[in-house]
């Protein structure tokens, strides 16, 4: 898979993605992900990539015209699967989105400041809006690294153990059940007995019955 | 404001604490951020931080002695308003509770890896859960950094223009409407023309009534 990830502060990006899974995706041919700067794009003498919003009111608004520039560049190049816009009114990303966009070949990300990109650009370009969650960040890096994060993860031959992604939070729309280590006892507090009694069938009851309490308790939207 | 995080992959946090806004905050003193490695509170030779689950399974378990050690050894430092553990099984995150923690003085941040830390961590001291959203990351490194930045950039004082955060998207349970800025016409798409015609009431009404219509089409849930 390969990511190309448009940005004015592509220095943010630096150690996310060149550390950890994502460094172990990278040495392993799985996945290359190229941050662009907008900033060679920019208008006039100060490469300018933003100016005031029509309208009046405060936050600056991203040009059409740099962006445009560097797309089409890159779009020149390759052809994307998905031109993804990071923004707080996207579609909400969640893990089926992610196991979804783990099967494309080759994304384009554009990570956003101050009030957001001009409409245009998403009218023109952007076939996939992705909010990661309801907050505003202070631009759309960070979002584009969780994005990148979570579906680099699930490439196969990334993560050491495959079923290890399968037995994660939400990919049977449940919670996680609760989860020990050595020591058996710590504190006074002790691990629950029938995960030491090396009956599998019933720690895997065990293991589903706290899975579906805990995501009842805590999120029954889930459930649906 | 003050906060502490815990990783096994401080490294990976480098970048995003260190450009943009939150340099921004820091340079100005509204906001320090220590990372804490973990590693040396790890086990034995290795230093090992992990081990496999009760029960069996795939995925390692961090361990509670190192944690504890190191919680240990801050909380005698400094009484934290929040001890909070990153975690998709936790409270999904939103501008709400960003709004709220941005009120606080001292916050600790565990970043789990694998399938997560010791149940008992949690139960003996983390007082909130967070989940930055439903999807898997390798790590809650990127989760913390989330959490930060959204805090961040509501510290009186870090964001040049104050009155930007209030007009965020979320800040009124509607998505923010459509923003553009110059050139009023770009590849035959025109700005709406009531942006252009200096009538702010006229332009307030339609910028409400645009959120309010985005708002019932991407996302009903939010107008409850």
């Amino acid at each position: 898979m390969h990511i190309d990830i448009i940005s004015t502060v592509p220095e943010l990006l630096e150690s996310p993605l060149s550390h950890s899974i994502m460094q172990r995706a990278k040495d392993k041919g799985l996945l290359t992900v190229n941050v662009h700067d907008l900033r060679p794009y920019g208008l006039g003498k100060h490469n300018s990539v933003d100016d005031y919003q029509f309208g009046g009111g405060a936050g600056m608004v991203m040009r059409c015209e740099p962006l445009a520039a560097l797309i089409d560049e890159l779009k020149s190049r390759r052809t994307y699967d998905e031109i993804i816009y990071l923004t707080p009114d996207g579609e909400r990303f969640a893990q089926r989105r992610a196991n979804r966009l783990s099967l494309q070949n080759n994304l384009l990300m554009i990570c956003g400041h101050y009030k957001g990109i001009d409409e245009r650009i998403r009218e023109e370009y952007v076939t996939l809006e992705l909010s990661i969650g309801d907050y505003v960040l202070s631009g759309g890096e960070l979002a584009a690294a969780v994005v990148v994060d979570s579906i680099g993860r699930l490439l196969p031959g990334v993560i050491g153990d495959e079923t290890s992604a399968l037995t994660d939070t939400f990919q049977d729309d449940l919670l996680a059940p609760p989860v020990y280590t050595r020591p058996a006892e710590w504190r006074g507090r002790e691990v629950p007995a029938i995960l030491l009694s090396g009956n599998t069938g019933a720690i895997e009851e065990w293991r589903e019955e706290r899975a579906l309490e805990r995501t009842e308790e805590r999120r029954p939207d889930l459930l649906g």
